[in-house]
């Protein structure tokens, strides 16, 4: 951890998404190693950013209400950063098919945006972006490396190829140093709790603690891979403070492929609460459905010794323990805006 | 050809940049297969359509200008389409870097809009996506097969991806029949001739006619794969005709590979006149070449059984006859827009 704060501290951080899942446990995180930290979000309410996210640490943070759409904003707010964790993004699989060209424009258009912004004001800055497993799509065999082919099964899984490879385009022919961590599921505290369409581990977690009926489509025997957030964190920091990982993209994985079906009982046995169904495959659901999923994250381990430390029932008793304590903070916004 | 003629006679086919190059080669083949023919062509004037590309066929095509990002003409223009052969494109790879963000809006947000409106006007349409082996970006050895990782090397590969796989996707999940070809550098009558920017092979052809010099950056001897335009109708018209195709992706190529340079010589040879030159690569364009490029097409000849059928030799003759023929039509457009 020294080597981080080494790396981070007195440094200025621009974090897109930053009062989102990821985008906060990092700001937490580099708040820590003492780095200036600046938050861009849309705040946008089906998404995942809520306020209180950053309760703690608000008096160590800049908070920046804007979109990453909104280029005029962004071609000012990435001056002067050294770091930019470019991890705002529309999520969820079905939305990018049902509203193909929002996802277009926040997982694609903005990246191109924020990388021109760069180009322009700011060539000197690391950048980071959060790729995805949904890459990949439907897997030919695991586990999966890097050089699996791309073959996605949803408009997000195709907006997102493009907008990594602009990252990986302008650190080749403009010298802006990106990399890109393909993520698979990520759980943990923080995580917005009031939909299914963003993450379906946490999902599990509100309604075993609200003693509901888990769903489990088909045989539930595809397996996931899931990292626990802050492992996460700690490969972004990691990615970041090494000058070998630009240009580069890297999946990252748990190392504990489970199946859905596994993942849901382990949920409810954290839990104490709550109950599994099978049910049949919606058919919008199967036709995006991509198979077991499991990282080959050897690549990004041998250049930077990162491993996840959390295993996965640590990590479900950490999310518990947080939703438990702050429960009425993530299952209603009291808008009404999604809930 | 009489299989093709039972495919497209008294079809209704719509072209998108049907006056440009390889759309206008097409239009004219549909139309002798009597076909009833739609181009769909913005004619903006920096890029290859061109009125005269239709010459003779005026009274068999119907022409409707319109810009495949105008989303609700696009809406319109696909009802009641057989085929849709989606050729309009941005094609200049330093284009795509001096302006990504024209790049991205028609070859990557226009493609959605075109499945959009087919999804909600026209599902039972069948469509062709113009692919490009710059999808590949920097080769990893030849020949290349679909199966070779995609890394591009400059915007436009990117979006091509991306509104390929758009294609594929709504071919899988929505059942609107769709697939690609990844054309390799296509030459031959009626591409644009005013400028380098897109399609070197058409520009070499034009300093030889004009007695000028042909520069050659570096050593010439990375390898290129070339198709004259008729042998890429053939194969866009064989695609479409097969029910084999849909949700694939194919590369087609010329099974003839040249060296820059040699090419340079075949073409100065050809014509009787320019002259080569050897000179330093210009630094924007080192940073994009992609060394050499080979097709592999086992694939699409598997299925459809096409081979290319006109040498490098016999297409260089046959391009030369038509410019001198044509020279006034394509030399410069008389408005002074890109002359």
């Amino acid at each position: 951890m020294s080597d981080l704060r080494k790396c981070f501290s007195g440094k200025d951080a621009l974090i897109t998404g930053g009062l989102g899942f990821i985008g906060s446990n990092l700001a937490r995180a580099l708040a820590a190693l003492d780095a200036r930290v600046t938050i861009v979000d849309s705040l946008i309410p089906a998404y995942g950013g809520n306020m209180f996210n950053i309760h703690g640490i608000e008096d160590r943070v800049t908070v920046n209400i804007s979109d990453v759409r909104d280029r005029s904003s962004m071609n000012y707010l990435v001056r002067g950063r050294d770091f930019i964790f470019n991890l705002a993004g529309q999520v969820s699989h079905i939305d990018s098919l049902i509203d193909p060209f929002t996802d277009l424009e926040i997982n694609c258009r903005s990246q191109l945006s924020i990388l021109e912004a760069c180009r322009w004001n700011n060539p000197g800055a690391k950048l980071l972006f959060a790729g995805t497993r949904g890459q990949y799509g439907k897997t030919l065999g695991t586990p999966v490396t890097e050089e699996h082919l791309m073959r996605p099964t949803d408009v997000n899984g195709i907006n997102k190829i493009a907008g990594e490879w602009y990252h990986i385009l302008y650190n080749n022919i403009y010298g802006i140093r990106a990399c890109s961590l393909r993520l698979t599921n990520t759980y943990g505290p923080r995580h917005h709790m009031r939909t299914s369409r963003q993450g379906y581990l946490n999902w599990f977690i509100r309604l075993a603690m609200d003693d509901q009926v888990i769903p489990i489509y088909g045989d539930g025997a595809q397996l996931r891979d899931f990292n626990f957030v802050g492992d996460v964190v700690q490969a972004m920091l990691m990615a970041m403070a090494s000058d070998e990982t630009y240009g580069q993209v890297y999946n990252i994985g748990g190392g504990q492929p489970v199946s859905v079906a596994r993942t849901a009982e382990k949920v409810v046995a954290v839990c104490g609460s709550g109950r599994i169904e099978r049910r049949e495959f919606p058919p919008e659901k199967k036709k995006i459905e991509i198979g077991d999923y499991v990282a080959d994250f050897t690549k990004f381990r041998e250049i930077t010794g990162w491993t996840p430390k959390i295993t996965l029932e640590e990590g479900l008793g950490l999310t518990v323990d947080y939703y438990r304590a702050n429960r009425e903070r993530y299952w209603s916004r009291g808008d009404g805006s999604d809930s």
